[in-house]
């Protein structure tokens, strides 16, 4: 019997609640097809932070490294929110295993669920049809870049006064831009063909360095897809006035950060959306919203944005195309049906019942 | 007799066509309240370039330099869109003068007419009560740090193979975060007294320092204003998902020209929204949309945005509220009456016309 190591992190806030129902339905689909999948958990981000002092403890990377997949939930909460550059913060975690694992690859699919739409608070018509995959490069830009902060004599307050400074540098290499730009088309060509690459080319020299490879690569590698270059804050106003027309949108990390919360905003239910890490080895699935520390222990988190990671997960890890199937045909048999979190009722339909996280989580793995 | 200087920048694109009925509104407004305002063209942007291959010429910086108030169009277009690091680029034009000014603060207002709610591609009960102030630091950040471009003889390529690199530096010092902070900090005491300050703490050196001077400014001077800090990405969200909560919002260069731009669009009709550029010295007034060179030279293009940034200038350069409030009752009159250029004309009112560029300017015009 084939079976997989994965390396699962709860992290922190709701993020033990909802990997749990990940594992679930995992389990069910492993009962299916009868695949075994050995999850152990392992510590990052807050959690992290107060069993150890260090956001990703070596353990975690070892076990990352030695499985087949990655499974996160999610980190950080107020708890350990500080501007203090010297204290260790949850997202670093996440920040070191993304550049350890090498996860140069972020892709996050924005689709809505028929039985959501209504959530959104865009009019019907305008996101209708609305499915795009939004890859963002994610080990590079001024998330990686060098930084500091630092007190200068002269020159940092007004007239030349002493005061602080601070800087960040936004860095992309040859190789990196190539890369993500051939994952974009790829990931096009399995789909409607067409690229939107988003920079700002009127400003910023790395902007101008990354039209001109995108276009180096499509000109050579790919003339059969359709691309064309959006300026960033543009690409944030048409995200908005006509998200339908796009298809694949490929940017770097913090503009890619920024308009792929926003694409998942659109579709007014963040709860259900899922992200995968990609690189040359192990990959790592996640879902797109954060770790609710408002709501964390309640068991009322929606788990779906992670069991659609775990859909994602069977995809690309483990080419486990009619298993990943099988869990979305869950997940929308289960919305139909009107099942359900807090988050996503809104009383649109008589059915509608509100569940819990593990009972969510129970309704889709019986449905697999 | 008072009489001001204003310096006229038309650009490119539609910039002539506008400009020109921003000043036919100016000059109403003269006449009525016995002011005179002088305006000189000057060259900017494309044209500069055409001209003498500058996009700002010493000319027009010494021109604005004497001026009273700087009324600017549009720059920008498909005709000098380059990645050569060397070529000279309209944007290039705009950004200096915001630099060589010391124009630190770019307020844009974000509000509904009425006679427009129905453009927004949000459902009516999401926008309604929209009303904030966009408060975008203009002379630093990214936009103006150290930028390169360079060929690596080893380590740009994959596997350390020779290879482009390029960065830009996101750099703030401590004077100008302050600064920013106060304007944005008194600008809402003149409204529903809250800030929503945005940043990227979680990775940024340069956030945090910025979320640490906001709040020390906050706690010193402006207690009585309620203060949040909301992540980039967050506030992308959000800006979608409650807009009408959001009083003023004060964010660094880059993220705040990719949000306000998200912001405009929520409202649906770009082409309505102002914005001003204030420093030291002599302002700045130009609309939040671009070039729009694919309607250029055909007289359809909406004027609107121009002339309401003439009521900005008169408000923030002139202190004449009065005159500033009749231009905005008198765009809010056209509209009510159905009066409508190509862009925002979209048949929800029977008594919808279609008005060319000049004849809008002329009903705004004569009824201040
Ligand atoms: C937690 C944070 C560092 C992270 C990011 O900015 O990449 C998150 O927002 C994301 O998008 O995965
Ligand atoms: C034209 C461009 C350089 C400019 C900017 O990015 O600041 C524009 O988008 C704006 O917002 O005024």
């Amino acid at each position: 019997k084939k079976t997989y190591k994965i390396c699962c992190l709860p992290g922190d806030g709701i993020g033990p609640e909802i990997i749990a129902e990940g594992k679930k339905v995992l389990a069910a689909v492993g009962k299916k097809y009868g695949v075994g999948f050995e999850c152990a958990d392992e510590l990052i981000g807050g959690a992290a932070i107060d069993a150890c002092g260090n956001p990703l403890p070596d353990g975690t990377l070892e076990a990352a490294r030695a499985s087949d997949a990655v499974l996160l939930a999610s980190v950080g909460g107020p708890k350990w929110d500080t501007t203090d550059p010297n204290a260790p913060r949850p997202e670093q975690g996440l920040l070191k295993i993304r550049k350890e694992l090498g996860l140069y690859t972020n892709l996050r699919p924005v689709q809505i669920f028929a039985a959501l739409a209504g959530a959104s608070t865009l009019k019907p018509e305008v996101i209708d049809g609305v499915d795009m995959m939004i890859v963002r490069e994610l080990t590079g830009g001024l998330y990686f870049g060098r930084r500091e902060r630092f007190y200068d004599e002269d020159g940092a307050g007004a007239d030349g006064k002493p005061g602080q400074r601070a800087y960040d540098t936004l860095e992309y290499r040859e190789y990196e831009i190539e890369r993500i730009a051939r994952q974009a088309f790829d990931a096009a060509r399995k789909r409607r063909s067409k690229v939107s690459s988003v920079d700002k080319a009127n400003v910023l020299e790395t902007s101008r360095m990354w039209r001109e490879i995108v276009h180096r690569i499509h000109d050579a590698e790919y003339p059969d897809v359709e691309l064309e270059d959006v300026l960033v804050d543009n690409a944030a106003m048409q995200l908005i006035n006509r998200p339908a027309t796009f298809d694949v949108v490929v940017t770097e990390n913090m503009f890619g950060d920024i308009l792929s919360d926003e694409a998942a905003q659109i579709t007014g239910s963040l709860g259900m959306l899922a992200s995968a890490s990609l690189g040359d080895g192990v990959a790592l699935y996640e879902p797109s919203h954060g770790s609710a520390p408002d709501i964390a222990g309640q068991g009322i988190a929606n788990p779906l944005a992670q069991i659609l990671s775990v859909e994602m997960m069977l995809r690309y890890s483990f080419d486990m195309a009619d298993a990943a199937d099988d869990i979305r045909r869950a997940v929308t048999e289960v919305l139909d049906e009107g099942l359900r979190t807090r988050d996503i009722a809104d009383g649109s339909t008589p059915a509608e019942k509100t569940l819990g996280t593990e009972a969510m989580g129970d309704e889709v793995a019986k449905r697999i």
